[in-house]
């Protein structure tokens, strides 16, 4: 087992990473279920090296629990009330694997208990992706690493489930500024498939005319030939992202 | 001499505040010469109690070190770099002033030398107040707080000039959907003002039809009576934020 210690990492500071997975007018969200009796669901979350910048071990920390790796992961918010801590998961997981810990041999210092059990502020970092475009990989430490859609979250622990609505309220309100939406749009598109990725991100339908102007008004789309779909009156035009 | 250690604050986690000032179509920042020799400059800073939470830290650090309080103050950026520590700057101060501390007896323990040298990752707040709304004072840390032009900041330690650009490249990318920049405004204000206000921030001259058409489309003004000024023709709107 890995012992903590301040000489490894930086005390009292966490990382937690509210992945969004969108696929097929669906969005999801990336959750754990740690590997030890207690049905606990968790972002996927670590701590900093004391050698690596916050930025660095946000995207080390995707890549080991999840395999996903070099996509725009950003940081949005911290969480760091005073009463912030594990304690009572970390007592659950004691308690409910007593057996299990035993059987392993698995002792935890003093010095563990510590740092496992002492206040955490919380960098929240987030993303958007394609659900299609990654392959999921997990860690000793997860049951699962699977996509819930974000109306069927599991109970999460913590204020895991506050990170998740404060993601997505950030994701909202940034999404037109952000050139984060196109990186799930294929290298050419229609307008209808922007219109659902918004329509299923903001929960809201817009109306085809208004929804083209105000995309198009962005100026950040380039408009190239006409889709040949079979029918000879409507074909959509396709557009690609001005990089 | 306060002592630093991880029972009284969080270690290696520390803010640092860009306190914006407007007067007179001037854009300014609020600097600490630190009262030690060695003509070092900071922006106001400090460490997080292990009971507060890190909102609550920024606010007591501001009141504390500046005497504002009250103000919409809000994070705007983590600095997590891996080799972000103060050594160099207590390295300077600690030489420049080895006559000072033995004359006073102030003596660094070697968990002071530990705590005030090792990597910070700093939680960066950032404010725009109106500069006659405020009354600034200081604390035995430092030898002067005071406003400087934006373009006239003395030589800021560490990274602290990059916080002040950042902070304002956030302030301009947020101007308009933050009832922030109405905080700088009187009651009842006219078109002129707040032109005067963006003009300033924004370091760009808009035409007036131009400017009072994209401040009208906020929708978060509400046309009072005209003010009279005198002249009969060209007497303005006078405005108030709807709250």
């Amino acid at each position: 087992m890995n012992h903590f210690n301040s000489q490894t990492y930086i005390p009292q500071l966490a990382i937690d990473c509210v992945i969004f997975g969108y696929k097929e007018k669906e969005l999801k969200v990336l959750v754990s279920k740690i590997h030890f009796k207690g049905d606990i669901y968790s972002l996927p979350s670590g701590f900093i090296f004391q050698h690596e910048g916050v930025d660095e071990a946000a995207h080390r920390i995707l890549k080991e629990r999840t395999g996903i790796a070099n996509i725009f992961l950003e940081h949005y918010q911290n969480f760091g009330q005073a009463n912030r801590t594990n304690k009572a998961i970390f007592q659950k997981i004691i308690e409910k694997n007593r057996e299990f810990f035993e059987s392993e041999k698995i002792i935890f210092t003093q010095a563990d208990l510590e740092w496992l059990t002492s206040r955490f502020v919380s960098l929240g970092y987030y993303a958007l992706v394609d659900i299609n475009k990654v392959t999921l990989t997990k860690t000793e430490m997860d049951e699962s690493m699977e996509w819930y859609n974000i109306h069927e979250l599991p109970n999460l622990m913590m204020d895991h489930e506050e990170m998740v609505k404060k993601a997505l309220k950030y994701l909202r309100l940034h999404l037109d500024t952000n050139i984060i939406v196109f990186n799930l749009l294929p290298e050419t598109f229609i307008m209808k498939e922007v219109q659902d990725l918004y329509e299923t991100i903001y929960e809201e339908t817009y109306s085809r005319n208004n929804f083209q102007k105000k995309i198009l008004d962005l100026k950040v789309l380039e408009r190239l030939e006409k889709k040949f779909t079979g029918a000879q009156n409507k074909a959509p035009y396709l557009y690609r992202f001005k990089r």
